[in-house]
């Protein structure tokens, strides 16, 4: 499996998910969820408490969204691409006025652009919500700096890490976040199921000074909770037990191998790209995915077939409204070099074998990538 | 484990759990989803379909609250234990106005109070909320004659059926309910993380034409992409893997044996705390627990510890206010015979070496009632 989410799960997080049943209300469940929280708050680096919310990622975008905001009020979203618009839709659900800085799907938002809109469109708006890796076009948008001009123009921002964290570096409380959010699936190597959310203190003032109508995703009632080592409804007591397996191995590895492997896979499946004479869908790709753009005329979907039916492996297609117009690599979360040299090995036989590229090269691009050199270096600090 | 959820998982459950990731955008997982999907219906017994939410049966609840509800009006709702009480603070967290019929926790409401309810302070609720079987006391409340009641004098009726569906008959068309809710970790012996929810026409007429704000929990949305066997957002693949397996064993033993099978347990429990002397706690007992009143001057929390300590097993003491005062036997789910005669003899052990009983009966009782005697085939209909 090589898609962007859900990824592969480690036998060792397998085996925890099979153990027969554990109640939540137990010192044994207890100690796991202190762990739990403990360890999400060195992947996140803030010293918030992070959230576990049991439902998908985009429960813990809505739990930021009418935690943080307030009724009627504007704000802005950044958006190119399904995950940008998902933050719009989520708060025009909740009858709030959205101003809206739209990008091409694959192009990056850069901190100058945030700035001008933030002076202009974006004024009246208190929160900036965004994505730091668009997973439906393989972009890592410069969450850093854009945070920054964000803050310099008192704005808070509620940024979307699901396909970021254990990926690339995100420094929670370094870069000023107001709030973040996760989900299980990705770079922490589980089964969806989960959410994860973390707010800054600015941001708990806000959910406890009123927020939105919530009840099964009100962050305070979490947070009190969370306090007593417990959660205010049943969790998801197996994902709980895997995630503390799942922090282990990230932790085990160290968060900076880890982002460095990911800058590696990330290189080697750019590079074969390269190599296959294709080009990136993305102008600044994620090191959680590769998108690969569709030559004119040809479909996308021809690929992704291919690869399942002929190598058993499961990559994933473009979604609305790039479907056809570009297939996606994923390669975040447990993946060691021979899952990449398996990936690059079978899609040049299977590019060449549809007539989009010619044989040879792809591997020792990737090879090179994979050993270190190329560009491997400069993208594994790229926030 | 002996508590009223989470439930034990059977080992084909377990087993499951434990595979390999599958992606949730595949023909594969699309089949499986369609067969839970028919498989719940013909559980709750309607020919609606039954939504699958990744969350826990508060976040069902919330979602038929916020998908029926009108915003601003007044809803009633019947409390007489923390389930009952759940469903007025989540109304209440979306600014509806309550109107609410309260009895002590232990007691049952009738039709007839019910009936009396909604021709004074109900009058004006368009939507009666009620809890099948109520955990906090582990009553059976009468949904199918209450609903008869309610709907006579127009009102939807909205029940929790978390500790009842798989437990008691729940027969959704039949009875002429509005909105049923469950959870995956009871009745339906899987871990906790799913919810179900399924609405009658004239539910989903209320759906699409307002309700409250929400996305995540959008019924709307769901239905739309349960119509494509699909779900709006990444569902907890792994549960719904094992829920087909959990419905697989429920109709293998067929629906009115599972039922048959939870009432001889009851009775058997109920048989064990008559002959030891010892009330039950609820006027009306669910089948899916037993909830034992401790007596005068003694703590609840006593008998659990020491069933934990000395038989290693696990049963529930008294939630708020009844912490101490009350503890409960699970017995929905997974439980064979063997499961309740060993948890009757550990029980008698422990309440005769509190002092709280005299040796010899219980387990006698107990067996009579497993071979089909005493009250068992009466309680085997109630609902």
């Amino acid at each position: 499996m090589f898609t962007p989410g859900p990824t592969p799960l480690p036998d060792s997080v397998r085996e925890i998910l099979e153990r027969p049943a554990l109640h939540h209300r137990t010192a044994e469940f207890q100690t796991v969820l202190a762990r739990t929280t403990a360890g999400l708050m060195r992947i996140f680096q803030t010293r918030q408490p992070v959230m576990t919310v049991t439902g998908s990622g985009t429960a813990a975008m809505e739990a930021v969204l009418v935690n943080l905001a307030r009724p009627g009020e504007t704000v802005a979203v950044l958006n190119a691409g399904k995950f940008g618009e998902r933050w719009h839709a989520i708060a025009r659900a909740y009858g709030l006025k959205v101003v809206e800085h739209t990008k091409a799907w694959g192009t990056a938002f850069t901190a100058g652009d945030v700035a001008a809109f933030l002076e202009e469109d974006g004024r009246e708006a208190s929160i900036l919500f965004m994505t730091h890796s668009e997973t439906s076009t393989g972009t890592l948008h410069e969450l850093e700096r854009i945070t920054g001009v964000a803050r310099e123009r008192g704005k808070l921002v509620a940024a979307d890490v699901v396909t970021s964290l254990g990926v690339h570096p995100v420094e929670f409380d370094r870069w000023g976040l107001a709030a973040a959010v996760c989900g299980s699936q990705k770079g922490l190597m589980l089964p969806p199921g989960l959410g994860f959310v973390v707010m800054s203190g600015v941001g708990w003032e806000r959910a406890q000074g009123g927020g939105l109508p919530r009840f099964y995703l009100d962050l305070v009632r979490m947070r009190n909770s969370l306090n007593k080592n417990s959660t205010p409804f049943t969790p998801s007591v197996p994902l709980v037990l895997a995630l503390e397996e799942s922090i282990r191995l990230l932790e085990d590895e160290g968060l900076s191998a880890v982002h460095a492997r990911h800058a590696r896979h990330a290189a080697a499946c750019r590079a074969a790209v390269g190599a296959l004479g294709l080009d990136l869908f993305s102008e600044r790709p994620s090191n959680g995915l590769t998108a690969i753009r569709v030559p004119e005329g040809k479909d996308g979907q021809e690929v992704v077939t291919r690869l399942r039916e002929e190598h058993g492996m499961r990559v994933a297609g473009g979604q609305e409204p790039m479907k056809g117009r570009l297939f996606r690599l994923g390669h975040m979360g447990h993946y060691r070099d021979d899952d990449i040299r398996d990936l690059v090995a079978a899609l040049e036989t299977t590019l060449v074998d549809l007539g989009w590229a010619r044989a040879g090269g792809a591997r020792d691009a990737a090879e090179r990538a994979l050993a270190g050199e190329a560009e491997s270096a400069s993208q594994s600090t790229t926030t």
